[in-house]
């Protein structure tokens, strides 16, 4: 087996062989395969796509690369997972699995930092003074088997070839290929252990995917992936043209999670919260659960206060809050027609809520706050968005991917919003 | 200026800007920009194209990221070079330097070595014993002022970015490229500083363009860059599917360069070496030379023999021999119907006469010798080829891509023979 011919097989839009992909995913991990070749190889499927049973194949060597967990023997709850394929605002797994666990599921929860203008769950909840998101694989299972929910950083252990895939697409240009988006995230979820997954695709110009064809197609490849594996596998294709919620940061999003925890928080984020637990708790065969309640009675708070705590935060402390705010007013009166998630997520990581190498710190308290969502009427002068910073010098770089982020129109304008939920794929 | 946002340009199909490609080029040649980035860009190229003006300016690029030659001050004949895109017992730079440079003309070939299945101009060579491929500047210069014509290695100053990229796209399957290639070759040639070209350009199982409409696309691409940048540039597509001339080898090519330098040797490197020669001496102003005459007179042998001793050769001394040879023979009597150039050329590769990797060694004797050519008649029995090593181990293996290699048809098959010019573009 050489590398070329499998490079070669690939560029001429040839199917690779099960012994090509299991070869090169292995020779690659052991690093007998260069950089600079698997990334020739990244862009070739980029641009000339691979078959289901490639992408089937290329997920399984990946998998294979490393660790499996397995949690049917340490515990006497179905496990349910859910994944994001990330967005601005994306908060809801903060909200989402200490409810999904208080209607009697297990949610092991292993989630990632940001990268460019999407938001990471990780940094999130590291704004909580204490909170620690390296666990061991007993704290973890301590955890879950204490409060029903853990959300924490992934292992070592799990799919390392995706881990140096996903390092190298990064600084390639080849981050935006179905199979590749799809093997990467199916291979640590099943890896993982689950029993069932629902898979959040978000869909717009905040979301990897910028049309609804991109993301059905996403979406159905890790259904087919995660079901052909055994995990009970179900999407949601939810809007992603504007910020989730009113906050897009890290602290700032927690506090908001807290909200719809306490039975408040803005609509959007209680509507996909309950659609995605709905889905959780059907995956998990708790069909009779009621998440709404859950929510209204208290009973998720007190899964996210005894899983904060568990992992070292205070759920009492306050949070973060930053240094200066520059508040951003409308120029006019009128309708709110657009307020677009690519660039508030810009404008929210150049404020520093995150970061443009892996190795950089975030700031907890940066961050956007927004005071209207799309199809709200708006006054000329009021406060349309306050952005939040330690470092002001930042605020001026921040602007600019404001200012064009948003439409005011006439009064009166007719606005039909997009709905949150926009396609499920099982 | 970053690499991901140049990288994404060519990805999703746009033409680079000036400013991308300069900033590439020079970036990539520094170290800034990565192999695996520069691997990517290069698979993106070759899958997506590049216009004819974002050839210009990559090929430009390349030109200046090193020294740019000039003879003109220090010669008083005007310079004439020749380009072959490679092929399989493509010997035609040895009768043809010598012989256009006794026509009238200066000839300044800076060659290359072999790599995988097509043989280096400099390995045969230096199957002569005492001659040498690395020259200085002055010595360059020396032997071109006193014989005519010097065939020599190119200094490490030109275009230096070609080098690194040439090195990478062996390694990562982005060879095939037109834009790449077409590039690759001009700046060389361009920042050689010769008037005219005439580029060789090779269609057929043995080069690497398969197609005509490949070959000529390459082609109009070259002649359209050395023309922009002022140097006379025609090209000639001719045939390679099967091998040119009666061998393939390094000591065993220079034997027929001899041959045809003595006025004899194979009709169509005779053919091929007339009509380079014409087209050479007609792009360097010398409408009245007469090659055929300069062949036939043993002026062009004259030539060759003070060539070769001014870099330090014996043209008298006894070639290299093989240790062993091993005779295959026709298994049926017939016409022989098809010769492959890509399985002899494989074949003579494996025997040791060409090399996997750049600092591998190659064997001067080793080499396939054709005792027929396509059209001409076999008879069961009769020698077909000889296969020559100095390693016999080595015959299996070359046995294998010789198997499949020829075909023979039933006594009296018409054949119609391609014809070695193909097309001219100017």
């Amino acid at each position: 087996m050489d590398v070329i011919s499998v490079i070669r097989t690939k560029r001429d839009k040839g199917a690779l062989s099960d012994a090509q992909i299991d070869w090169v995913i292995d020779a690659y991990t052991r690093g007998e395969v260069a950089d600079e070749q698997m990334s020739s190889l990244a862009m070739a499927i980029l641009l000339n796509g691979m078959t289901r049973p490639e992408i089937a194949r290329w997920t399984a060597a990946m998998i294979a690369s490393g660790d499996r967990m397995d949690f049917s023997s340490s515990l006497s709850r179905p496990t349910a997972d859910k994944h994001s394929t990330g967005g601005v605002g994306d908060k809801i797994t903060l909200p989402l699995a200490p409810l999904v666990a208080a209607c009697g599921a297990a949610v092991p929860q292993l989630s990632g930092r940001g990268l460019g203008h999407t938001g990471g769950t990780l940094d999130k909840l590291e704004s909580i003074p204490g909170w620690r998101a390296l666990l061991s694989n007993e704290e973890m299972l301590d955890v879950l088997n204490g409060t029903g929910a853990v959300i924490c950083a992934a292992g070592d252990g799990l799919a390392p070839a995706d881990k140096k895939l996903y390092a190298l697409r990064d600084v390639t240009g080849t981050v935006e290929a179905i199979p590749l988006i799809a093997s990467s995230i199916m291979s640590k979820k099943i890896a993982e252990g689950t029993d069932s997954l629902v898979l959040d695709v978000k869909v717009g110009s905040g979301a990897f995917m910028k049309n609804i064809e991109d993301a059905r197609e996403l979406a159905s490849t890790m259904v087919e992936l995660g079901t052909d594996s055994g995990v009970r596998t179900v999407a949601l294709l939810t809007d992603m043209s504007t910020p989730l919620g009113l906050t897009a940061g890290n602290a700032l999003e927690v506090r908001e999670s807290v909200e719809v925890l306490a039975g408040g928080g803005p609509s959007d984020v209680v509507e996909l919260t309950l659609a995605l637990a709905r889905e959780m708790l059907d995956a998990a065969g708790l069909k009779d659960a009621d998440p709404a309640k859950a929510l209204a009675d208290g009973s998720a708070m007190d899964v996210w206060r005894r899983m904060i705590a568990a992992q070292g935060g205070d759920p009492d402390a306050t949070l973060p809050t930053a240094r200066e705010t520059h508040v951003v007013t409308a120029p006019s009166s009128g309708v709110l027609t657009r307020l677009d998630a690519y660039d508030i997520g810009v404008a929210a990581w150049r404020l520093g809520a995150g970061r443009a190498r892996k190795e950089d710190p975030v700031q907890a308290a940066a961050g956007v706050e927004l005071h209207a969502k799309p199809g709200d009427s708006v006054v000329a002068g009021a406060p349309l968005l306050t952005l939040h910073t330690d470092t002001p010098e930042r605020f001026e770089y921040a602007l600019e991917s404001v200012a064009g982020s948003y439409d005011i129109g006439a009064a009166g304008t007719q606005f039909e919003r997009t709905p949150i939920v926009r396609d499920r794929i099982a």
